[in-house]
């Protein structure tokens, strides 16, 4: 099993992930916000790049559908949730679709349409994406979705766990490439992971924010066992 | 003076290098030939996609003109050097200008030529890079060759060691992106070198070519005090 690693959304290429599972992540915090959303039992999640859109899809059902996400990591007018994942309690998203619309996480979800299968990881769930990569058997690429273009430490940081679990298990025969050995060892060097996460800038930006809860659930590994799953515009 | 790195060739992209000084690194084995060469006295280097356009510019005058260069880390058929460094004696370079093709390198520099200017940038010399650098004053991208259009952790490691020697000298007020204080971070856990370099992919298959004579030497630190340029089609 081939491992790989892409730095950001901006940086997805169609020929590398086709036919391949492609393991979309966004630590800070779309991802850890989709994870939480399912984990809490929101029917599903549609994620859309343009706040517009969103809206346009929402205000079929007001009721039914749920609006989230962020600009410049702050709440969007007029939305039900901003991007922090503490916000989307079962008590209000159970049985509700989430709309949701990020700088980030989104596009590198719709970015990887390309790919076999797209499954939404976060530190919270990485254990249980590990168990899922090996079901699946196939090639990996793990997406970083990074912030506006940029590598982003945490999704790094994220993605180097994921391959230490894969590694742990010793069930494939993983080849990795050298940006897949390069997290996996950055990683491993800092396993409690705030250690260099607080080097990370979109890491200090949402600190400025005051949103230290945020950073301390988004950080916390393998709180939820369950791995969302995009397929045709939808996940859960 | 801020400081960030594209991980490959492929991933250039003129809006991140536009006005900037860009140091292009292939540590195995571009760069480290370009290096050497004009250190041994070679007029110029001039750096091309094509094998055919390097045959065609060397035929006009055989005494002159010397080819250099790779395909699969392999010499080309009719070319006078393969690409490695220890080919480019000063008895043969000198007063010659070397027309030379690789299939990672060539193309970082040649898709570098938005920037304001283009560093020529090797672990043998890092330390004058960085002195550069300081002298030129502007923002600066480190764009790694990579290996065909992947992250290598030799450029990497390299990378890390010229931001260090950048931090070391605290002139100018640094500011990291997240892929600069990975490669920093890198580095400084493994200033050896290869202590990491043994996990690149690349390094594996020049070593498998036995050609421990030329990493032992690309991976040499400051061994040479010259920086090249490259300038309207010409490395001097």
């Amino acid at each position: 099993m081939k491992i790989d690693v892409i730095i950001s959304a901006d940086d997805i290429k169609e020929a590398k992930i086709q036919g391949k599972s492609v393991v979309v992540i966004d630590v800070l915090r779309a991802t850890s916000v989709i994870v939480t959303a399912i984990s809490n039992g929101s029917r599903e999640v549609i994620p859309v790049v343009d706040v517009d859109a969103a809206r346009e899809i929402a205000k079929k059902d007001r009721n039914m559908y749920l609006l989230g996400g962020e600009r410049r990591a702050l709440k969007i007018d007029g939305f039900d949730f901003s991007n922090s994942p503490l916000e989307y309690k079962a008590s209000i998203v159970k049985g509700k679709t989430v709309v949701m619309t990020t700088t980030n996480g989104t596009k590198a979800i719709k970015g990887s349409t390309a790919a076999k299968n797209i499954i939404i990881g976060a530190m919270i769930n990485a254990t249980a994406v590990s168990q899922r990569i090996e079901e699946l058997g196939n090639d990996v690429v793990i997406v970083n979705a990074g912030t506006y273009g940029q590598f982003s430490i945490d999704d790094f940081l994220c993605t180097g766990y994921i391959i230490s679990k894969l590694k742990e298990n010793k069930k494939p025969n993983l080849e990795l490439t050298d940006i897949a050995t390069t997290a996996l060892y950055v990683y491993e060097q800092n396993q409690d992971i705030t250690s260099f996460i607080k080097y990370a800038n979109h890491y200090n930006v949402i600190k400025d924010l005051g949103l230290y809860e945020d950073l301390k659930y988004c950080c916390s590994k393998d709180i939820v066992d369950i791995v969302p799953e995009y397929r045709n515009g939808i996940i859960k």
